[in-house]
């Protein structure tokens, strides 16, 4: 089963993982965690250039193409071999961002974006998407806390300065896709405790599974 | 005008670029010159992925999305602004190695590869493409040459690397785009001296810009 956490900065998609992941192991699951950009070996070294708040003047296109090769070789390399192995894969971030960050943030065209995700991806699409929603505000005084703590490390930096319009505008691109397709989307409320963002992740995976036939315990 | 450089590799493109470029200063041009993968500044972080020997494992999708994104780039960056100058841009490979490489040698679909391809560049097509034209086995005797002088330096490695088949196709592919629109090409044998190969490309030159109403003297 493939799970996807969406959301903007400081959301909480990466801690809602790792405990999500934590259950799952509890429970006897063997679950592969990755993350875009950067899930693959090409893709660490696409992932500084990408989210380096240094890397300034990039073209809407060109860092529309730069995600979308971190993407193909994510793919090819790591989620389908782990999904041909019948493991879960949880991915922080994937085809949704695209439309979410570069569609309604950089004004790209959906359909061109359907297309091109379509190609890099070969159609593959989650079973589960997870969107951690919060008020951009939250979210953004979250990500900055986190960024100031990581010091020079590489962050989400470069999105993190964008103007508040853009982020209002992701959000509420965010929740218009979970509007389009209520079957794989489950939006939850992460302004709550990280215990209860974990309970209502477990349980939107659990109806995930009994939809495949399968359960949690 | 806009004019690229295309042919496999070891058929002599970038010292017929540097050759025409000084016969076009000393007639009183300004020339821009430069190049793909890498005319950009993050192109030149892209080319060394690229061209690295060492990059292996990489996909055929992930390897098109980073030229695109090197390509996206330098058409923002550096060729548009300098066409708008009024510049004679000199660029030493374009969307056709894209036909070629990607599609004729790793077998990407010719009409996905023209729809990302103009996405990319906004629809911008050379005025003029000299087809430096050479049997594979000299080209490759050539670049090998070439390699083993630069030593540790990047270079076009990875794809020397490939099959004396691939090298064909690649080589054939070229042909066939020359034949289908043979008002922007023109094919120069490239086993020339470099004087007759600079003589034929300031013909060709020539040609392009009467016919833009313009001339080299």
């Amino acid at each position: 089963m493939f799970v996807t956490f969406e959301g903007i900065e400081g959301s909480g998609k990466s801690t809602a993982m790792r405990l999500l992941a934590e259950t799952l192991r509890e429970r006897g699951f063997d679950p592969v965690l990755t993350c875009e950009p950067g899930g693959s070996g090409l893709g660490r070294s696409l992932r500084s250039i990408l989210l380096d708040a240094r890397t300034r003047g990039i073209s809407g296109r060109a860092e529309l193409y730069l995600f979308l090769a971190d993407r193909a070789q994510h793919v090819a390399e790591v989620i389908n071999p782990a999904l041909e192995a019948g493991q879960i894969v949880l991915c922080d971030r994937y085809c949704d961002s695209t439309y979410v960050y570069q569609g309604c943030g950089r004004g790209l065209a959906a359909e061109q974006l359907r297309s091109v995700n379509d190609m890099a991806t070969g159609g593959l699409v989650p079973d589960l998407t997870l969107l951690l929603d919060l008020p951009v505000t939250q979210g953004l005084e979250r990500a900055g806390r986190r960024n100031r703590e990581a010091g020079t490390t590489v962050s989400e930096g470069r999105f993190d300065a964008e103007s508040l319009d853009f982020h209002e505008r992701v959000r509420r691109g965010y929740l218009e896709l979970a509007a389009a397709e209520p079957e794989r989307f489950a939006v939850i409320d992460a302004g709550q405790a990280p215990e209860d963002v974990l309970l209502q992740c477990l349980s939107a995976v659990e109806t995930a599974l009994q939809r495949r036939g399968r359960g949690l315990e």
